[in-house]
């Protein structure tokens, strides 16, 4: 097979810890398949922000646009909170995926059965909850036109949320391809009652649907989802929605799957590429202790190898290794019943590697 | 006692017979207390655009703004759901609370203890659940300028979110006052890490905080409050935030209680004038079969006994019916576990009287 080049931009906070093992089972994924990965590192984040004076230097982005795929660790911390925009990471984050053309976030949130007890929702409740959110990344009020303005009431600030036919179009098609290769549900999200860009939203929604006829389709308004997620999370299959909504909703799924530490997620744009990282933040609380959950990290390298690099089977390796791994009853700090048999980041990293 | 002058707005759905109970509740308290109470009541909503061809006729205002309180059934259907934005309930809604002012939207999420079960969250970890949302109600994306252009990309669609300084200051400065008069703990959610709108909140928080010395104050992201109350929702006292995000996060709150056929709101402006209605929808699936829950709407009722009129004493008693009524174990079709055992909305709302 030929090279893949994947940029690693380890990041913040756990971000180093948890990309580490992500990193040895790549190489383990090499040796088993006779893959190549060629990696390169980049400074991204907080830690950009320091060395390089910018969240996201000119050669992190060039090495990205170099690569096939990026795996991205975490970025941010407390360290970075207050400082003015252009030096925050965030805005490294907000950067990268609008130069990468990074238009769609995939979301999944599912439940890993021995750690249904982890969710405050009820066990009966949380049964076969498999869904999946798909966020559009690069528009809407994110990345509209910002301002301040002096009036008689004080300052006025103003953010502007714009959509065109084809930010939507493409998103959706996209949704509506990810729900065809499972259970054939998708819901779109909105809040066409009171929001314009929300109504262009359902028009295009509706306009593409009928290319779709496989597909069952339902609108939500937002509100109402944020609701019926917690009523009936596992009626749901693919939800697609724009940017802000996303931002909201993947994280209230997520969070209902108790299961926030093991949760990966896929940024793509047009073509193979993509980036790929945890759900989970930095974590600077346990940063540098070697405690944190490497198994977010390295199911979001088992998502790359799918969906960029089109290696299904090395993928289902992985994501298989973590499952047995976890049902032998190792347990990492967050996800320990019992603390006291907590393992490390390290340990967990090669128990997984072991059982590839 | 002076007459106080109420607006009744039945609206749709099961608004006339929820509000019909209200009303009962209301006569009651005239004679238990010696009070005057006048309604006039008005088109709104749905029955509105049939009858008057717009869901907000001019002297359903009138109604309004010569009485010193609204109560206000629900509106909306499926009949008025393909309409033009002119001819569509909510349409009305956004209307009346311009028209009156009402920039405050009070929703308390509280557990009823005979229906903790009813939440899909697990009871220890709604134990002690007790929160308020102050929403924001005419500003921000709700209101800002929307309209459509045409581009190379089709077309393209622009919400316009707006705040000034004295309308984040009038909302933050209600709920540091409704904090204090409870748990002292005001969490002020927004999303200063991308819109300008919510680093403009946050600074107006943290610029009024220091008056409030004795509330204790914490800026949480909407993302990361759509987990929290999840994870945490016994954490949390009162929650502040914009217009968007508290119709969001309002409503998630409101589910996780699995009491939302049993919660209240206020909408509140400059003064002791307030709009109040049931949290739950018109609900056109059940509407005039006699079934519907008439609690929330009679809470509603002594919401506006106590914040609009001062009538403590009042409010109280018929809290106490309902929770005396539940305890007794009577229960409509929506709260009931044995459906075979549930009543009917006007036999609740007698046991209520009775229980007054
Ligand atoms: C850090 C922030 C800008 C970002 C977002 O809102 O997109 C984060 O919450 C996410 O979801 O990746
Ligand atoms: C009907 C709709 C316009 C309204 C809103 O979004 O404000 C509703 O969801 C609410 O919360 O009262």
């Amino acid at each position: 097979a030929d090279t893949k080049k994947i940029a690693v931009l380890p990041g913040d906070g756990i971000g180093p810890e948890v990309v580490a093992e992500a990193l040895k089972v790549l190489k383990k994924t090499e040796e088993l398949f006779g893959y190549k990965f060629e990696t390169e590192s980049g400074l991204f984040g907080g830690i950009a922000i320091d060395e390089r004076g910018t969240p996201l230097p000119q050669d992190t982005l060039d090495i990205c646009k170099r690569a096939d795929a990026v795996l991205l660790g975490a970025v941010g911390g407390p360290k970075w909170d207050n400082n003015s925009k252009e030096l925050r990471p965030e805005t490294g984050l907000l950067g990268i995926r609008k130069a990468l053309g990074l238009f769609s976030n995939i979301r999944p949130a599912v439940i890993f059965d021995c750690l249904k007890e982890a969710s405050t929702l009820k066990p009966e409740v949380l049964e076969g909850t498999d869904l999946i959110v798909v966020r559009e990344l690069t528009g809407g009020i994110y990345f509209g036109e910002k301002f301040r303005r002096e009036t008689d009431n004080g300052q006025e600030a103003v953010d502007t949320c714009v959509y065109n036919v084809k930010e939507v179009e493409r998103i959706v098609h996209q949704a509506f391809q990810i729900a065809r290769t499972r259970r054939k549900k998708l819901c779109s999200v909105d809040k066409a009652n009171v929001l314009e860009t929300s109504r262009l939203w359902r028009e295009t929604v509706n306009k593409i649907a009928p290319e779709y006829p496989d597909v069952e389709l339902e609108h939500v308004l937002v509100d109402n989802c944020a609701m019926q997620l917690l009523r009936r999370p596992s009626s749901f299959d693919v939800i697609v929605t724009e940017n802000m909504f996303g931002d909201i909703l993947s994280d209230e799924a997520a969070m209902l799957t108790g299961s926030i530490g093991m949760l990966s997620s896929a940024s793509l744009g047009e073509g193979s590429f993509g980036l790929y990282e945890p759900v989970h933040g930095s974590a600077p609380d346990i940063a540098g202790q070697g405690i944190a959950n490497p198994i977010a990290t390295i199911l979001s390298v088992a998502l790359m190898l799918k969906l960029s690099f089109g290696y299904q089977e090395a993928g289902d390796v992985i994501e298989n290794a973590v499952k047995s791994v976890l049902d032998a009853g190792h347990r990492t700090g967050d996800i320990a019943v019992d603390k006291n048999k907590a393992i490390g980041t390290t340990a967990m990293g090669d128990l997984i590697v072991d059982a590839m």
